[in-house]
């Protein structure tokens, strides 16, 4: 009898990952995942080494975001539990990353030793990741453990979820079993209510004067761009996106119109989504952040609503409807509509910049930044005023705005640019960052400037926690000053630029923009009392809740 | 009828927290806590910001070991998440730590709504701290949340480990409803039991020829500290302690032979506890570092371990025998000892320092540093060499030596620090880190320049992640080269020192101490070969086992 020798575990969960696109693995090694990391180096996957491990978490959320899948590979305890924000973060917005934790091994787990790194029973770890991921799985089961794998991983892919694998660390060199492969099945639709859902689809856009269409998140996460693109151009319809879809479309598309968020959208976009008469909303999340607050005035009567696994037309749904299946049946069957796209309103010519001697202000910062802005460009967004401030951008691109735009953690830009970048090669990082945020997870640009990345840094630098400012004012809003300008002192290779006037800015950016070799970051000083008219709205409405008032 | 006016919830908790001994409460401010916030801005507490939530919580830890309680404040998801390995690192150190959490208002939360920070149901962010705390109580009931209030700090102090207490934002001003006082009962012991261990513990003193006491974290976690010297004064016992227990008796006392964890103990250390033939092990905690990676040799025939709440002589255990009890019972029971204590090993006279030209070692590194130590030092030490480094230290007082030495997380000492400053105004921390766990969480160092607090870091460099370099090498153990020494240059006041001589390091640690308004930062080159002896025999163990084998 032959004895097939099969892959050891640990090699065929880098295989898989491998397969799945997963090139690149970010985190800080650890004893417990010491032999997965050896294994790891003689691998194809590159080990992208992060200072912490919620930063390589975040670098896994934006590898994710641009490629469809990111990893991260901790030790136990200490590691893993520090990446809870950041995966619960990609959970909220619908980011597969795969987390894979080392482990004490099962034979060392058996007689419930205090070992380091320990807190509690062992199995509490997962529990902590069961709570923010879509599937877990302990590798503790060499017979299973191939199986397990391919389940998490489809999972991950299946539900744009964040997975967590427990790989104890005697179990890494172990010969696993190799079992028939899982499917990677797409949600599969009801033919009859897909049919009748596009025929009262087509039918409410035959009689509709002002029909449009609003882009969501769930576009980006399902790779559905293109076929969204298809849609507008063969019916002629206009387009919005709301801000954490920002860029679903590129927002140079002339059928484009700018972000819809309630009452913190541009004037225009406002009337002309809220005038709609049919308003077609794909993927489309109605959270707090994309509803400006809800304070959206969307008519459900007007409104065909496809989600990831329904449509709901006025008040009546259509379960059991995969948002692929429904536009790609909608591409197909679609017309070209009769009513013309209302003329964008002409934007105002770019007034010269820099103006002599003028101190630089937040509107004047975006309009400068974007000219800047070209097709090899990736914006990634910090949370705070940069924010709200970043609603007026128009990146050229699909998918090449990347923000916590719903989770809002402070902290995601510079670590998820940092995976953006690894994941893009081509392409460059523009990051806009408070001075708050930065000083959470700033100095992982150290990781940029090692590898000789040219992402550039724009720090929103308002000397504090703005965005509470404006709620309930306070010395806790306070922070320390630092000049982050300075930051190469610290680690180099990296260029710094201070900036309070305009003409500071242009030489910095023009400077910034010429460096292809390592980072620069321009530490931007900016009026504490200079904040986004997008903001201002918003702190006015939380301002209400502080005290829970309605 | 008379109405009485009560305390609102935000307001009782603050009280109970004050009177409980917590004058600082740590953290990062965010919208769903600033009512909170606001509070405690006008209240005795004063509040220390924090850069991030992790290491408000580190310190929150660090004042927790100095005072006894400590406590931050943060606000839901992003910022209670981004604390969950420091809580669980509290936890496994049994630390008594407050973490105070706001929430979505109840009334907010009815409706289910997809607000910002939200990651899962709103109840999952309690389900994971009950996994990191002993106590956790969600205010959503005004009826029932001071009763709720007392109860978790109580089971703070009784447990000495964390808890967790979410107060929904509506509920911080709403009135509470007064309860009886819930006492502070403390573990009541078996009266029996008791008098039974004692006896048998005196009959064994009586008998043995070398009896010795072993000193552990729970006398420190318990403030026996004073108990247990007049203890092996009033006995005449010479005494050792674990590496989690380092400090818990001063040092400098003549009847201390040093740190015991096995075969990481000193020879001497090593000899004398292994040949006592009557160990009196005061709440030590068996843990894979204090067992010196359970290579310590200890014969249970001749021991006595009192732990926290049992007394095991030999094969046979006393349950509910409380540690103070027992040691106040034995205190007041104990004749002076008839054997004498051996003679400590005459220290070899500190060579003088600095050798002309000398590069710096770990070794002669320690040795000044040692020279260095005062009455007012606090040492604390992060994980890595120098955590092993340090066993040589002899700190002056009791309990000034801190260190996440059992649950080793990197990043705890600069944090951890910050609070242990706050907490012992009187007081200087001197911080020993190396260059991977700083760039964890150093820049947290800002606060203290902020605060004009005068810690001296000493930066163990040697230019990656030793401890694994020992275990596994391979490229994912390099890291980005810090010029640790310039960070006065991205936040100031801060005087940095480069060093890589005896004369250079002289000269740095002289104009550090002589600086007392400002932090000073030493960044140390060692070799990178140039490991403590305890490390090579830890790594030397732990390499066998990363592939699981024993």
């Amino acid at each position: 009898m032959n004895t097939v020798k099969f892959d050891c575990i640990g090699q065929y969960l880098l295989e898989r990952l491998y397969a799945a696109g997963v090139k690149h693995v970010f985190g800080v090694p650890g004893d417990y995942v010491l032999g997965f990391y050896d294994l790891m180096d003689k691998s194809p996957i590159q080990h992208i080494g992060t200072t912490r491990e919620d930063t390589a978490a975040f670098a896994a959320d934006g590898y994710a975001r641009c490629l469809g899948l990111g990893a991260l590979a901790v030790t136990y305890g200490v590691g893993a539990l520090n990446t809870v924000n950041a995966v619960a973060g990609a959970f909220a917005e619908s980011s597969p990353v795969i987390v894979i934790s080392g482990a004490p091994g099962v034979r060392e787990q058996r007689d419930d030793p205090l070992i380091h790194h320990r807190f509690g029973p062992f199995n509490f770890q997962r529990e902590i990741f069961e709570r923010i991921t879509c599937a877990t799985a302990v590798l503790n089961d060499p017979v299973i453990a191939f199986r397990q794998i391919d389940h998490v991983i489809a999972a991950a892919r299946r539900h744009c979820k964040p997975v967590y694998i427990e790989i104890p660390r005697d179990l890494v060199l172990r010969e696993g079993y190799p079992m028939p492969t899982e499917a990677h099945e797409p949600l599969a639709s009801d033919p009859a209510a897909l049919s009748e859902a596009v025929a009262e689809t087509l039918a409410l856009l035959g009689k509709s004067v002002s029909p449009m269409v609003m882009a969501g998140i769930e576009l980006h996460r399902r790779g559905l761009q293109n076929q969204l693109v298809e849609l507008i151009e063969r019916a002629n319809l206009p387009v919005t996106a709301t801000l954490t879809g920002k860029s679903v479309i590129g927002e140079r598309h002339p059928a484009y119109l700018g972000i819809y968020e309630g009452a913190m959208s541009s004037e225009h976009t406002r009337y002309v989504v809220e005038q709609s008469d049919l308003l077609l909303m794909l993927g489309v999340t109605l959270n707090e952040v994309d509803t400006g607050i809800y304070t959206a005035k969307l008519d459900p009567r007007h409104t065909v609503r496809a989600a990831l696994n329904e449509v709901v037309v006025s008040a009546h749904r259509y379960p059991r409807v995969a948002l692929a299946d429904y536009l790609s049946a909608l591409v197909a069957a679609v017309k070209p509509a009769q009513a013309a796209i209302p003329p964008r309103p002409a934007r105002a010519p770019a007034s010269s910049f820099p103006s002599a001697d003028q101190a630089i202000t937040c509107g004047r910062l975006i309009e400068r930044i974007n000219q800047a802005l070209g097709p090899e460009i990736i914006v990634v967004c910090d949370v705070g005023d940069c924010l709200f401030a970043a609603i007026d951008l128009q990146v050229h691109g699909q998918s090449e705005f990347l923000a916590s735009g719903f989770y809002t953690t402070m902290g995601f830009a510079v670590p998820a640019a940092l995976g953006a970048q690894v994941a893009r090669p081509g392409h460059r990082a523009l990051i806009l960052v408070g001075d708050g945020a930065f000083q959470m997870t700033g100095t992982e640009l150290s990781t940029q400037a090692r590898l000789g990345l040219d992402s550039i840094v724009i720090v929103f630098n308002n000397r504090g926690y703005s965005t509470e400012r404006c709620i309930l004012e306070g010395p806790f809003n306070d922070i320390a000053g630092w000049r982050f300008d300075r930051l190469g002192e610290l680690f180099g290779p990296l260029q710094g630029f201070d900036v309070t006037t305009e003409q500071e800015f242009e030489s910095a950016l023009l400077q910034s923009l010429a460096c292809r070799d390592r980072p620069s970051i321009i530490n931007v000083h900016l009026a504490s009392d200079d904040t986004s008219a997008a903001m201002r709205r918003l702190a006015e409405h939380l301002k209400s809740k502080v005290q829970g008032e309605d």
